[in-house]
């Protein structure tokens, strides 16, 4: 057993193209022994998002703080504490701050997931 | 993709034997189309506890609101919001609510969880 509170884990950059504004920490992984999957926790400050992307595992997010959009393809939805996302493999999305404080969720993917090269999505007038 | 509040799924009693003022709700799992684990959001009421017992899958925990303990075995760890908890496959656990107001957890599980028995641990002197 681990017991741990998210604020002791490290936040890190998110190594990808495309994020502006946004953090993570990783409370639980592959080398803490998880054997299916991994929970992440993003921190957006206000203004921020992630990138606008796709890859071919899916996300399980839990909002925990703050105001925002998760956007589909480019169809809004609006996200606020205790909102569930389900972002299924090869769907294109991306978190954004809309609140003045940070947006805090989980997103939880599966062990597969590391080190797969996710695909940054065209801004094809989303902007 | 799919987003929903958390309070917008039913709770359902817990379907095993052992505990006590606990109730579940499954936020996202195999009927949702999630290819690898599920989220479940439980409320344990004060003096409430989930059952004493092990199964060949991990838990992966994330504490939403409240004060209580995870027993790992006989050592309890106490939990308050923020806290993330793992529990290894085939580790006895039992999360109790020790404070005032509800213990709010989320608990992920792997899809292979599903229908697969729990042993409910011998109540050892636990209690």
């Amino acid at each position: 057993m681990k017991v741990n509170h998210y604020e002791a884990v490290t936040q890190q950059s998110v190594e990808m193209e495309g994020p502006h504004g946004c953090r993570v920490r990783w409370l639980l992984g592959e080398r803490d022994g998880t054997p299916n999957f991994a929970m992440r926790q993003f921190e957006v400050a206000p203004g921020g998002y992630t990138p606008r992307h796709s890859h071919p595992y899916e996300h399980e997010v839990f909002v925990l703080e703050g105001e925002g959009i998760v956007v589909e393809n480019n169809q809004p939805h609006q996200l606020k504490a205790g909102d569930v996302v389900l972002v299924k493999p090869d769907e294109i999305h991306q978190f954004r701050n809309t609140g003045g404080t940070p947006l805090k969720f989980l997103c939880l993917v599966p062990n597969s997931a590391t080190g797969k090269q996710a695909t940054v999505a065209p801004e094809c007038g989303t902007e």
